[in-house]
């Protein structure tokens, strides 16, 4: 694939992100002046981010600021560097914890461990990977672009040859994105570690997880994952704000010499505070570290790897309320369903921004639109984070009744009946109420 | 029916509030240390009370103390006073927003409109009605108790007649339950009206509105009610501590005179500290002060009308599921159906408790459980305060798979399909978002 | 003293909470609207109660309501009882949280332990007492009233003369405030105790320790208190809505025969409840039961009796500070000085309520009107709850420049001075800092 | 000055920020399990940033996540967007507001203006200054910079003479921090604009606003500022996570060639996102769009001139107490003097991070300490944001005491006193009390 200008692959994709697209939506202008009505009842929010928030998180960043140089605060980070590393499921690496969003993660990674116009190998299989690809473009490196037909999984064939091909290890990192929140396709990510492996590549292995981490199988440390990220706002359940970043050793030492210029990214400068013992070398969210702080201990109060089954569980019902309904997934074959995503395709009379748009408008359901290639073509049911069965229930019945309000025609119950057969033989018992 | 003691009836109904119910259960130690989990995901409040507070109301309460005597809760208040007939549908009544629980506006409504030994009559039909009689004997009223059959509404033949009887007028009350929460049954009040009107029978006539006002059509000056009074933890969906209680000009009247001893429950002292113009006589909570200002804005954004309508349309989904699901309703005839609550009968050989408490366990579903004659009988899914359709479907949807659980042969979808196929064709846009 | 009737006594007090005395401090419609503008800078909240909110309370409260019926709310309610019994340093009471005010928690123990017509024995030394006395009338009982001018401490002489006489025992209560919160006035219990012990008279000990437990010196078992009770508005630094009442076992025993009548705050329904462990009558506020969780946990994380130590420091700076102003302490005696409440007498030529005015207006600082007697005489400084040195020192100037503003010829500084110089040498470090 | 190396630079101030200054402050493991004890009442933060947090900023946060596609977030956005500009005074900018913090709103200003190797000119008078700096050289921009002592303001002097010698304009940017908050230094930008036009000289005028804009005056558009920017947790009075840059039409026109790479940073991607009307090239932080909305409502509702007289008021109540202790401001003339933040010189025999350690150990008071050149020799006392009289008053009186504490012979209540005589005179009504 050429992508030959930067302007003009974002130029292509920028339709889908148009307010147009809502035309008929009406935000009067109260809206602005903080008393819009939300309409009865909760919203039930099923984009794959952001998303829902548990109480007990939103509870504890219910506070006053704090100076951050007084000795709670360094204590509390402390902790939370040790903990953090365990969503990775690392303990060699080293990780940060950046006041930015995935995207200042994604820059993080590349500029801390990346020179100019150093080759990298970046997959294109949707609209995440493609942003990368544009970033990774911009901030100067050659990138050697794989691509694969949306709702495909990484072409790593193509990944094996290029490595067995590169001898002289010109090669500097392969860059992939875990689940691909456009079309919900996850990677897998041992088998890009066994072909470096197996070629005996020396390049960095950098990993978007902004979509799997705390949701997916992940582990950095068993996969030989150089640098891996994800943003608060995903499946750790918290607001916006935090570009959480793991290096492992091989890539500290590789940022001794990068030579791309940083400096809010700069890992050194984060290495300097965290010597001194004060963590910050600017001013963190004072709020977002005790929000961090909960939400890391409500996963391992439920246990991470429980978790993962449970998002695990929700996918499943998803799917399997997808086929009960007669629509296709969006991904093409099973070994790259995504548990944190699904993208659902319409048929072609149907334009799939019509679904988000009455879910919102008639349901206070949110569901993610179809971006670029896919634009019109899928809509996006995310259930990713702090989310249980009758959430997703609730959703799914939901989204039946916007089907048939916009011409498919489905049998109402028919998704709802096919998850809860498979959801009561699997859920387990709360832990904590047995 | 011959209530004769009162110790006896509590006793009776005793066991329905048993913590036994609750074996197997786990609640560590933890949970008393504030860290105990709640398990993924959000809790499905469907008990028909305390309901889900809207995220505005939660917002709105979260604050620190204020002096109430400096102008800012007078003017608040004086507001308040004014907007919270608007719930009852007065205009001539006096409103009094009392710091205790709907017990404690029952006390009110009854001690400072009667005097000891007058002579009242009182409907029983489930365990709220009941427990209200409990209360007007332990008063010391001589309580005529018109009982019917658990599942029927107030049997108002026998009103009739005993007003008909009675034209030395030594009735001083009609009091009745408009929603009886225990069985899901309510009563018509207008009829109640029309009877007294055609004796043209001055007997005070006393609602209990707790689980009706602001969900189903209520219309006090309309039907001429005398004391209506409601908590706020119900279809005001705030938390427990606002007792609001509204008398009609005739009430307060009797107020005059009443000899019921009453101090904290005293309409007189919030008539005298209205008129000082600072309206408490001692001090109120200020959090839920702006918590029902919050809860009046949002009713009124959505429209009072439209807000029963809602609860009208979330009550017929349900009853539409229960018969899917093949089980009968307690209210026994459609005229009773309550819009706020279902009871649902469950067959013989199944224990409704150990559907609630399976649904608690394993879904994070909180049904009501049955009480007193219907215990173990019926579990009741309560669909009253700010709740929309989708939270409604995921309940269903958990009821469904909870039936399964404990041996109940449902079809898995059924009443989710019967809910969706009236609610695709009955929910209207969401006003803000057309 | 005479106190004929019950109307003319509340009269009598009634201008002294009317609105007129903040004539010119306008609330525009917007604050009724929820955007009224509360000034820049945080409201300085001196008034003895409500009193300020920890921000780990208001946290505590931040949340969604619940089944009260299900594990949860009875496990922490079990453990509730348990610990707040060690605020009133009480290990054979038997608690009751009961959702009401302070008022509430007056009728709850006098009805619960009384019968009407008992003659029972009450000082009247300030507003709050004579509204209890107002109640205990009210409320049928036979109350001598032993009046002292107000300012001083209840006259226990008279006290002991009553009981000397009192051969027939027909005395069956003493009711005493223990901290009177309109004159800054403590009553020593102790002696109270002692005077009963000496005649050996079996008549029931309740104490009223709504501004004093938590705060000041308080040992309900050790002075054989039979009925003590406080408001979580008060020195527990929680929002309005709680009634918390202690009972003796001699208490409980007089609740078995006392014929007042009760419903609402009939002790039966809750240790029916208590048995059967589910713990509530009627619904209590979940919000509030997770206050005072945490509420308790803050005051047992610093200790009580320091908690009492700090009170007792900021109470003798506040009256340093009063004494370098050159005004005097409505409290005539040192033995009644009160370490919650400090009430200034001004001079004549000034008229308090505009320092109270003034306060609120110009330096967003909210002080206690004088009341009643004292009304116009006195404003108050409250000093108790979640408050530390600082926060009164930014008080103490406050007043100060509010004595300047309404022509009183204060030394600016001079009062600060004073208390700084005492709090410079006593106040300890934080404990969870060293 | 010559800086030869980045590195050293850093290495040099690194020790102020040290953890070991706090030594002897415990903070207990459990402080990292959330439930550390903040010690009695509030917490007096006096830092100059982060600041607190109006409770209604709070208040507004308090939420859940939300789509920020569908129509609510852009509409709010929109409305933001136009209002931020109003605190830079500012109708011809085009303001960003950034998930970043002041460091990243250095490098947006920077890197969207300007190419590698541009020549500028950057003062260094203090800590931020230096910090900007260090960024510029390390983003490979050729800096002149102009140094002068700690505690004087920038010599404005110098560059006159660099930009009278610079005919061929090299000098592509003057970048110049208005307050620098290590020494408490304003610098005149009226004058900066003045000398550039004097010479007309083309350099883009970038100006570090971040502890003045919304509390010192400001006015972009009158004094040609061509980027401006701030942090959300200054002077606006929320939590850190949003940093707010504004550029002129020039320098939006620059960026348009401006070579330094930039991704998360860049400006074009923000402006696609305008034009397209869903305002976000990547996923913002829900809660403090809300929080930015109450904030801004916050300032408009006191009136920003009015925001920047409060500040002025308590500048200067400040230095008149610094003066009554006998202390020397940091600040070496009066033409400098910040109205945010004081430093404070101690005497030689005092180490100021004492100062700053006890305060916060005994009275809970935090302030600033002493950075870099003059770490140990001041401490600061930030007086920003969301403040009152009295809050500063409490800390004014608590700073005393510790400076007895430390053994520095204050007269206590002389500051306060002194304070409190220009306070008195001078502080308003507020004006939603009148």
């Amino acid at each position: 694939m050429v992508i030959s200008c930067r302007n003009s692959i974002s130029e292509f994709w920028a339709e889908s992100y148009s307010a147009k697209l809502w035309v008929g939506c009406r935000v009067s202008k109260k809206r602005q002046k903080m008393d819009y009505f939300y309409g009865p009842g909760r919203n039930h929010l099923f984009v794959p981010g952001p998303v829902n928030i548990p109480e007990e998180v939103i509870r504890a960043m219910n506070r006053n600021n704090e100076d951050y140089r007084a000795p709670p605060i360094p204590a509390l980070t402390k902790n939370l560097l040790e903990d953090v590393k365990k969503i990775f499921k690392s303990t060699s690496g080293t990780p940060f914890i950046i006041p930015t969003t995935g995207t200042g993660a994604w820059e993080s990674a590349l500029t801390n461990t990346l020179s100019p116009r150093d080759r990298i190998v970046s997959f294109l299989i949707g609209q995440f990977s493609l942003l990368w690809i544009d970033q990774q473009q911009r901030l100067n490196f050659d990138v050697d672009v794989i691509e694969s037909e949306w709702g495909q999984g990484a072409n790593l064939d193509v990944l094996a040859s290029k490595l067995a091909a590169d001898s002289a290890h010109t090669i500097k990192a392969v860059c992939i994105v875990h689940n691909e929140t456009a079309t919900g396709v996850t990677n897998n990510l041992a088998t890009v570690r066994k072909i470096l492996d197996h070629y005996q590549h020396p390049a960095l292995f950098l990993v978007d997880g902004v979509s799997s981490i705390c949701a997916l199988d992940f582990r950095m440390d068993e996969w030989g994952i150089d640098v891996a990220l994800t943003g608060s706002q995903k499946a750790l359940s918290m607001p916006t704000g935090m570009g959480i970043v793991c290096a492992s050793p091989k890539a500290l030492e590789a940022s001794q010499t990068a030579k791309s210029i940083r400096v809010f990214f700069d890992w050194k400068d984060y290495l300097k505070f965290y010597k001194l013992g004060t963590y910050w070398p600017y001013t963190p969210s004072i709020q977002l570290l005790y929000g961090l702080r909960t939400a890391l201990d409500l996963i391992f109060l439920e246990g991470l790897d429980n978790v993962i089954a449970r998002h695990s569980r929700l996918g499943k019902a998803t799917r399997l309320a997808v086929e009960a309904w007669g629509l296709k997934n969006c991904t093409q074959k099973e070994e790259w369903y995504s548990d944190t995503v699904t993208a659902v395709l319409v048929p072609p009379y149907i334009d799939s921004s019509a679904i988000v748009k009455r879910g919102w408008q008639r349901y206070n359901l949110s569901l993610g639109l179809g971006l670029n290639k896919v634009a019109g073509k899928v809509f996006r049911i995310g259930h990713l984070g702090n989310l249980n069965e009758l959430q997703l229930l609730g959703c799914l019945a939901g989204v039946e009744m916007v089907l048939k309000d916009v011409g498919y025609p489905v049998k109402l119950g028919s998704g709802v009946a096919a998850a809860c057969a498979f959801l009561q033989n699997t859920t387990p018992l709360i832990a904590s109420r047995i």
